[in-house]
């Protein structure tokens, strides 16, 4: 993908997550990757959302983190989604937000069970929460940090960040991606509907569990991997 | 009615659902039946809404479930509906969504009681929820089964599908339905609103109970069934 | 006024509880009187909003309640609008919605304390709940007898429709008035903002307790009665 | 800046509030203040919102609160706005808005300690919350002696209301501030958005704890102050 439609899809990206309500104020931002090319693009820092043009967008080099070409600063996060790029190799866009039930769940230190289908069909699982971060972490490199300890979440519990395509930084909010731009979007919308649902079900049913196993391999799968069935694109017949 | 005319307000429907507020992203599928002709009419699986045109409804034969014309394929939920259709003679529109606090009472595995006249303008009683379903009816024809336990739960209990127009699948989401496409939307509608406001309600008071029923009598009667008094298409004088 | 200024205001109103989020479908209904003709202006039954013209408004004799002029329907909630201006005689608008968080309160058949300084710019105190309807109540003249539990309730405590322009009906939903149509619909927004409000502020702290009355009367008493400095129509002079 | 100016930033940031969804009706107001000049800028009483031009802006002597000019009167709460400039000589605007959680909050009377970063962005610590006003504070002069508690909590701890830019005044509501008439804005948005995460996160983890002073300090301390790197006009380079 060319750096021009690489800025247009990331740009394109930052007003959904506002369009799709997740952001307040300049609170968020999507980087997408081109693997290729050794570059990855994001949102620069602090500037509103409204005044933004597709050119802002600032591409550094994937390796180095250096910025190429003009000089507007990059978002404050970019060391969290350089270093999840460089550790999840089969992702291709980031989306970080302060959604509110997200961060509700994030500030509360609680993983999010999976509770029903809609969460089985994007997530499959638990969305896990992070450790709180040490001093010494948040002193130095912070969001570089950031990084290490989502990575360590999914690394200690041997979890795939395809499968579970989210996570929860504990104290601050939600990160979420995916194997494309558009889908790290989505799913993160799907994160904050699902952190809302979540809290919803708790308060009328403090006992409530997870969904059997079984159903959550129905869900996830039925639109994830080989055997999908779902929307336009599927390869077997339909009962 | 003409396969055009269905069509057109199946379309309709699937739009009304998002301006209505109950959909994110596709999750959400209306369909309307021609019992007459023999044939469902539904969502393609998949498509974004705003890109969605009345032609692309999906026409299917009633009986055998085989998809008449054009190519797309029609909603992974079909199965449901058509059991549904199949099953409940009166109903001629079913609507599905993910819509919050619906699927929070789905994922709670709470039926929601009557507790107030808004419930029981449109539903006659106790909105049901499901049992959980097992594994070998996960594995094998899912969305079939998923109308079979909720046909079961009707059934069990002598429940009258066209006074109580909805059910929560328990750890899933709601299903409404209606006499018209027009009527399952605006069953829909209730159902999410009805569900917001009975957790609301118990959040404030634990202990509240059901409303008598003789008011829940008065409210569905004066709507529906031949004492009507309510709207523009009255047979008796109002008091 | 002329029938049909009065027609054109209830018609507005109407359309601004819409635009205030406290209907849904066509669950509401504004009506105005005009003491002097003897006549009461109030929206026709089940009529969607957006296809309301002022001139579908309905007028009746207040003290007949006999229909005048064209033929639809009234609201069926007519009987009790039209007992409530007949008993309390300072009011001129009356507004009936299920806007959702006063509905809750209902449904948990709680009245709504003053809790703060929001409600007391308009409501005089705690704001109450009838008691539940009884069968013969329910049976014969419904709507009536609805208007006669709300005047029942205020008269039992000496309490002033003006100061207090609003209640909560057990287990259906919220009635609010004014001495304009214009105030009954800020009464009604008024009223279902405070139910959030005081839901919430339960929910932070179940031990919240009603502001002290002399800051009630500080708040009141400084929108409302000869004292009032609030606005632009004051007589005093401001500090 | 001249007073043209200011009257226009004012205005704007009157609307900006609205379209930020903190008002309701009229409940709210905007100030700003030009310090060399000796006046302030507030938002007249009781005018609708969608009535107001730049021109109604209402100009005071900050030192003897004499209105400057035309006849529309100030917003009733300007005793209290005046006070505050006089005493935090560091602020240029306020805002006070009757936002619906952070009222839930004053209603409760509880403060909003940090549970995030969210928070920690934009308030260096707990948001406090006034000790509840005595009668004869209410009697007389109540406008001006609700700056009074404000000003008296942040002394009493030695708080400074640049690092805590807003308050809860009990049982009414929040004021947020700012260096300029924009920040205020901003500042008021994060306390609206702040006072529901942190509801939300109590309703997850009642025993959920303020985030740790060294990562408070990280978040609020890359955006003020010297060592900022956060937005375009940073003096240091990014790692």
């Amino acid at each position: 993908m060319a750096h021009d439609a690489l800025k247009e899809a990331v740009w394109q990206a930052n007003l959904d997550i506002v369009a799709a309500g997740l952001v307040e104020l300049t609170w968020g931002n999507v980087s997408g990757v081109d693997r290729e090319a050794g570059i990855m693009v994001i949102k620069p820092s602090g500037v509103a959302y409204d005044r933004l043009i597709a050119e802002d967008m600032v591409v550094l080099d994937l390796e180095t983190g250096a910025v190429l070409g003009h000089g507007l600063r990059p978002s404050s996060d970019t060391p969290t989604h350089r270093y999840l790029y460089q550790q999840f190799e089969d992702i291709e866009g980031i989306v970080h937000t302060h959604s509110s039930h997200a961060v509700s769940w994030a500030q509360a230190g609680c993983e999010i069970p999976c509770l029903g289908t809609t969460h089985a069909d994007h997530f499959y699982g638990t969305i896990p929460v992070t450790r709180p971060m040490q001093a010494e972490e948040i002193h130095e490199a912070y969001e570089y940090n950031t990084g290490v300890v989502i990575v360590e979440r999914f690394r200690e519990d041997g979890v795939d960040p395809v499968q579970i395509p989210g996570v929860l930084v504990a104290g601050h909010g939600p990160f979420a991606w995916g194997t494309t731009v558009q889908k790290a979007v989505e799913n993160a919308i799907v994160l904050e509907s699902v952190a809302r649902m979540a809290m919803h079900t708790y308060l009328l049913n403090p006992s409530a569990t997870p969904i059997d196993q079984v159903l959550l391999d129905k869900h996830f799968l039925r639109k994830h991997g080989p055997g999908a069935y779902y929307g336009q694109q599927a390869t077997k017949e339909q009962t």
